[in-house]
């Protein structure tokens, strides 16, 4: 009997990529065992915008062909530009969840999605990875040579 | 007869990795056909140091990973600190070296060392994708957002 192997969902922004999104995507796909598939949803540029007052830098075309262009990865799509929970479980149907170190405030979230749709859904924590910069401390990082 | 695919050779810094990047490697890699293998050879941050008068903003060590976990590349190697044409090409045996639009002066040099080597490389220009932003034109947007 062959089992089909797990799908594991990520989500993020992921503007200017860069290792530790590599590093929290490998460990996401990892928490499903073997044969895992790693569906990741990219956050659209209007929700982004309505959440932290601007826009990503990148465009949400190339955020997603980005990601999706890495090994890892199995498939890369955009969220719904209202974000919701229900509808990407729906659309994904993922056997796990994978949160990054920094989206602990989506866990009661997927939760709630999952009771209501009457999903079996386990929620994985990834942790952070050493001293790496998050995008936002790559950012300020670049914005501080400018102004040298 | 089973014939082995040609090995492309492309370098750069990808220093914040983006979607041009990605555009300009899958092209390198088309030029070599079919079974064509992608090497990249990442720039140090001391080269670049020299070259720039100040490191990248993401180090060596992080820039050679990401890329190398393109599905597009086969492998990534970092450079010579002690930059010598010579010697990439003695190392990657490449049968095509893919040159992106703003790395147009490697041409003699490429070409110079592969005389000297006595090795047969054929040299490709791959073209700028529309209007996509740089890794510099990336920088001074963030900069620019964290001057407001």
């Amino acid at each position: 009997m062959t089992c089909m192997g797990k799908v594991v969902l990520a989500s993020g922004v992921f503007d200017l990529l860069h290792y530790g999104h590599l590093k929290f995507l490998e460990k996401a796909k990892r928490s499903g065992g073997e044969d895992a598939k790693l569906v990741v949803v990219v956050a659209r540029d209007k929700t982004v915008e309505r959440m932290k007052g601007e826009p990503p830098i990148m465009p949400e075309g190339e955020r997603r062909a980005l990601v999706e262009a890495l090994k890892v990865v199995d498939k890369a799509i955009l969220g719904f530009e209202e974000f919701s929970m229900e509808r990407v479980l729906q659309t994904v149907k993922p056997n796990i969840v994978a949160l990054g170190y920094d989206q602990g405030y989506l866990e009661e979230d997927v939760k709630k999605a999952a009771e209501k749709l009457g999903m079996k859904i386990e929620v994985v924590r990834i942790g952070k990875f050493g001293r790496r910069l998050s995008s936002s401390e790559i950012k300020r990082k670049i914005a501080k040579r400018f102004a040298k």
